[in-house]
């Protein structure tokens, strides 16, 4: 591992490390944010999952998490999207590939070599963290977009590994909408059955622990009516009495100028829940 | 004018401007911030300079400065760094030309039909924002870096245009360093006692008001030594007794994330002395 940035930033250090990944088989960055307090012991963390065309620099520079972070003592750990490389498979479209990865494991060619975010963020990066930063165990999990839906799926799917999970505009039924459905017919082949593995709104029907599930959604997102379908997951929690905070934000559209406006919310929302028992 | 952006942020708008400059000769883009405050009557108004490379953009998109003008009921103004467009002269150097006016009029060829930073500063921008805007005449004015440098003197050449000033790593003493020598040699020719009506360090000996200047200084600033030189600052404003309080602020480079960890404080300086009489 190798650190390629390090700022000084709201009293602790914004850093960018590259390390290598063994289960995307390359290298991968990743933005940490360490507050002032992890100078003096370990602390929680947050995992931040980026939408789609992000790298990790997106919200390390714009969502402006760092001062609440900073207020509550957690790590935030923002990795890329995708695998990354030259020998990594891509598609012209900005919506596949690279910048596209979508937190799932592919098993169709050519993507099944390195496309598998879903165990990289679920299973290696937590591990690299909690080896090499001065992190604990105790985990949250947000994200934008794609991202929203790569931090409702994981969050769902692993009981007890998440305190708190929270979404900013999420794609909430991928299988559903064109953006997923193109991701996961390249990804996953035709089985529909397999997609429901990777989709919050099929998650919920079926899920094991009652995580409370915070959602911010602006009304005014270029991406709601067709991407985004708050209203199915809303449907979908209300059938299974799954607990569901969905904001609506009114004006507010699909930008980081929306994300930069509720972060620090979400930030206590997760402080509350990682303090809770660490 | 033309609106062309504007999104929901911390309760208010973050939109962008394109309007026509008479003074620079070219349609010229504007940030503009306006807290909710400003949907219920005028509010005072914070320009921001930014540095060299940079457009309306950085600053709106990194300083997370519109939770604090939120908070303050503040307007933020940023406009772009020199005249833009095909028949503007340009360089390839990153520090002269387009993206780096210096805030100064200039007089030489082939500069002086556009690059009149320093008139659509004081004069033209503050016009159009007042007729235009929700915005009282309360002025004040900060800045980051090449942008530190045109905040101190437009501040020092125009006393009670503005309330409050304020810099981030700023260009203290332009004739004194290569950036500037650089950029005065093109813009106002060899003759150096032109340049002095641009430097903050010689205006500080002569000025009228005892206008304070905050200045914040991050101590790993990778131009500090050679470009910055807050010492020449300090040591003028000790010669003369002009009030000066320049914090060095320890591990912090010259990033938007040093402006990020500390905008809020100078938004509430700028609000103290707008509020003050307003």
């Amino acid at each position: 591992m190798e650190r390629i940035e390090h700022r000084a930033s709201s009293g602790g250090w914004q850093d960018v490390y590259r390390h290598r990944s063994g289960v995307l088989g390359c290298d991968m960055t990743v933005g940490v944010y360490l507050p002032p307090q992890a100078g003096r012991g370990p602390c929680p963390v947050l995992y931040w999952l980026s939408g789609l065309t992000c790298n990790e620099q997106n919200f390390i520079t714009k969502a402006g998490a760092q001062r609440y972070a900073a207020e509550h003592g957690i790590i935030l750990v923002a990795p890329d999207t995708s695998p990354r490389g030259d020998d990594v498979a891509d598609d012209a479209a900005y919506d596949l590939g690279k910048g596209a990865g979508f937190y799932v494991n592919a098993t169709r060619e050519p993507w099944a070599k390195h496309y598998r975010m879903y165990d990289y963020v679920v299973d290696e990066l937590p591990a690299w963290v909690e080896a090499n930063l001065p992190a604990t165990d105790a985990r949250a999990v947000s994200g934008h977009s794609m991202g929203g839906h790569g931090a409702l799926v994981i969050a769902l799917r692993n009981p007890g590994r998440y305190r708190s999970v929270s979404a900013f505009s999420p794609i909430v039924a991928p299988s559903q909408v064109p953006w997923g459905a193109k991701a996961f017919d390249a990804y996953l082949g035709d089985d529909r059955e397999a997609w429901k593995q990777y989709d919050a709104v099929e998650l919920v029907k079926g899920a094991r622990e009652t995580l409370p599930l915070l959602v911010d959604q602006g009304d005014a997102d270029e991406f709601l009516a067709e991407q985004l379908r708050p209203d199915l997951l809303r449907a979908a929690c209300e059938a299974t009495g799954h607990p569901l905070q969905l904001r609506m934000q009114p004006g507010y559209d699909h930008s980081y100028y929306f994300i930069a406006s509720f972060i620090g919310e979400h930030v206590a929302h997760h402080a509350r829940a990682l303090k809770q028992t660490s």
